[in-house]
């Protein structure tokens, strides 16, 4: 790396990307994908969380032009990287349409986003770990966003439970809930919700005594994946913040080297 | 496991998944995920391929039916694992319908497909991995089915040769293609298509000879990411085969720690 | 790839790689790493089992070479690919040392593994998959070799057993075994050691009379990660076919969003 | 999730996990595997960085007891999270023998690390993401400890450059060097030293005037993976800090679907 280039002046380059394409054919995203960068995300509890996102940043290429500027997706991302929130997305996807003058623009940030919790019995505090992906696209009116939590959930087989004579196998899941929204809500509720419509809870840290609750729990609780979707369905009918949204959720079966699954999805 | 279990009779078991469900919630997928089985795919060469697949096999389920039957997925794949082929699709999806007594079918099926190849010089012969992918789904017409095939290329960057005074930053890519098709097309002459329109090809096995060859081509045919797809988008636009198709172009970017992307999808 | 280029005859180029490094340094391992190959793996049931590879192979450096020559590797896997077993990897290595005019030569095969299962009551047929990985290493005299099997299995937790008033939580685990051989035995045999060292085998397909026998089996067979390492090392230890050996056993809790985990190794 | 189960009090529980066995069999390392849990690093400009981290943390077990307490695993995590380094690695292990009443202790914790960094000509400053991983072990006497930098880095094939009329194949590669030291060092220091030990670095954000600096760089300074390795080697050589070395160099070759690869290990 002991270069001793001389680099001519940035004025005098060629600026490839800016050149005339005649092949005629509009592309609908270009930009960069699967970047990782540390982010700030506003909480519930008016404590930021930082955390560490992976990122993709896409705008629209109209016919004519050959290509993209990639850097300045970069220096966009750096920009807002301090204050992420569903909130904040129509302001970078904004950003996004100006530096790169275009008519469209495309964002995804998944991030993993930790919530303090209690144990149910000892109350006992630790962290848990929820994915979320913020994600929004902007053509020429307002901004397509979504919101999205993937909650880890314990399910224990109603099948099982009813014809044997004792026990029934149960396993960790995991339900990705998509929503369009009318209006704000915090993604703590969103998971809550979640972690309130499974067989049990998952927890990072359980004494003995919650671990008897949760395994007690998870029994008189018994739900298939079809169930915890239609759980899921139900409470989310039930609140007009969402106006539409989407409920996957997926059994790492512990009979099975492969997973149960279910999906639906609604619009209000 | 030394279990001495008496099982009663299986008819004496409830059947608790052929129950009623009475929160009114139809689900629009049910079943298994992520299921690894050996299949045997029909070659352009006539020679079958056995390969291993990762599979995905769902049902709808009607809102008056509590669960869905999930060992029948598997008896299904079972059965048809011999012969895979984008027109086998068609009789899975009718069979997943009768054995699960439902009106929809969705399957899909990924796996590694290898195809021999000559280095471009010296003919060295070597086996190159592409990822493909069938999937299809079936309501109550006939079935909207897809091929999708993964094909890694060399691009070179157009910007980076012309503002250099030598060399041009170049990497490996991965062009994915997903196509519905009116008649018959081999997936090996969409991956040569894909080839055919990238700055080099990819090989397993390259001599010195061969290594000069790509490497003067590549660099003979500098391309961005936004080229890449416009190329392929040219070339299926040309052949009316393709009915539906999208393109996505992904660079492992030499001189940055993330991806360069381009996406495009067209009707007919 | 429109290139014209006409190559030199490949005796006028020059050979970077056979030139002399003159910074002392010796490399223990140069080569390819993570190149997926079909391969055909010797079976105990006699019918050879095709399936794909995760291939690793090196060589040692001296410190006076510049570099390896990396399409030799390529060339030696596809001479060998039609019959990989334990039994094969001594010949493999033999021809990577004499190819790469080397001291020492490295090789790792990793691959899923079907074997035909039937279901412990209904005796349905289906196939499982393993993970199985051969690894050999040859310096100046005989080959150092390890055979490494990865099996799925459900365990059940003694302790919440125990203090829960019903029901107990359970998991998929995943067992791996290493072992240096004295003499032949087949991965079959291995595979089926560790899937009666747990709280119950875990299928491909079950039918309910199958789930209820495997649920009551894994309810009368409680087993911490612990009790998984300590079973089959007792299993193991018993038979002398093993010099060596590390046992790793790990759940994917239920009740966690991580995995408990247990490892020993032992030298006869 | 509604349980109204009343526990019984914590006291009157089995301790299932105390008991004895008598298998005779000693387990090396038992505990809790892939909790991820956010930690604060602390960095050399004394500016603290919030990440995430994949932590592996085991204990011993004596032959004569039965299991091991997870939940206090977590509850020693929990109490160092806020200022994680290497110094800080002994206490973490001491407090973990302590708890959990062991003789040795094993911890892992693996993150990505953000480090500021200015383009080579236009000084645009973005984040460029290192995995760094902390690993320590302790025994009856000193610990054990381990630091480990990932970095990415662009190569430039020396044979693909002087073989060919124009050109050279590049790509980016990972270089991970694992060290063991006898006094106090930054881990920045370390992935300068790598950063400065191959054909160009890479960055997140460069603007065209720092693309064509890279790209001529690359090309004067061209290097095979061994060239990587014997670089970084001996600049760790000619630093006393280092008693033992590990290097990794692994090219994502952008002309082959597979990495090249080489590797070597030092004492002092």
């Amino acid at each position: 790396m002991a270069s001793d280039t001389l680099c001519p002046p940035v004025a005098a380059m060629a600026d490839v990307q800016n050149r005339t394409d005649n092949r005629n054919i509009h592309i609908d995203k270009v930009g960069v994908k699967d970047i990782r960068y540390p982010i700030t995300v506003r909480a519930k509890d008016r404590e930021d969380r930082r955390t560490v996102a992976s990122v993709n940043m896409y705008v629209d290429l109209p016919h004519h032009y050959k290509g993209t500027h990639m850097s300045r997706f970069i220096e966009v991302l750096s920009a807002h990287r301090d204050s992420i929130s569903p909130q904040s997305i129509p302001a970078i996807l904004s950003d996004m349409k100006e530096r790169l003058n275009a008519a469209s623009a495309h964002l995804e940030l998944s991030f993993p986003y930790f919530i303090e919790k209690k144990a149910p019995v000892s109350g006992a505090v630790s962290l848990m770990e929820y994915n979320c992906t913020l994600c929004g696209q902007q053509n020429g009116g307002g901004a397509d966003l979504t919101v999205s939590v993937t909650v880890p959930i314990t399910t224990l087989c109603p099948c099982s439970k009813e014809i044997s004579r004792f026990g029934a196998h149960n396993q960790r899941g995991l339900v990705t809930v998509v929503v369009r929204y009318n209006k704000f809500f915090w993604m703590e509720d969103l998971i809550r919700l979640v972690e309130t419509s499974c067989s049990a809870e998952v927890f990072s840290l359980l004494k003995r005594a919650d671990e008897k609750f949760v395994t007690e729990a998870a029994y008189e609780n018994p739900m298939f994946v079809e169930d915890v979707v239609r759980e899921v369905a139900v409470k989310l009918l039930a609140d007009d913040t969402y106006a539409w949204f989407s409920i996957a959720a997926e059994n790492f079966e512990s009979i099975h080297n492969h997973s149960a699954y279910a999906y639906l999805e609604h619009t209000r």
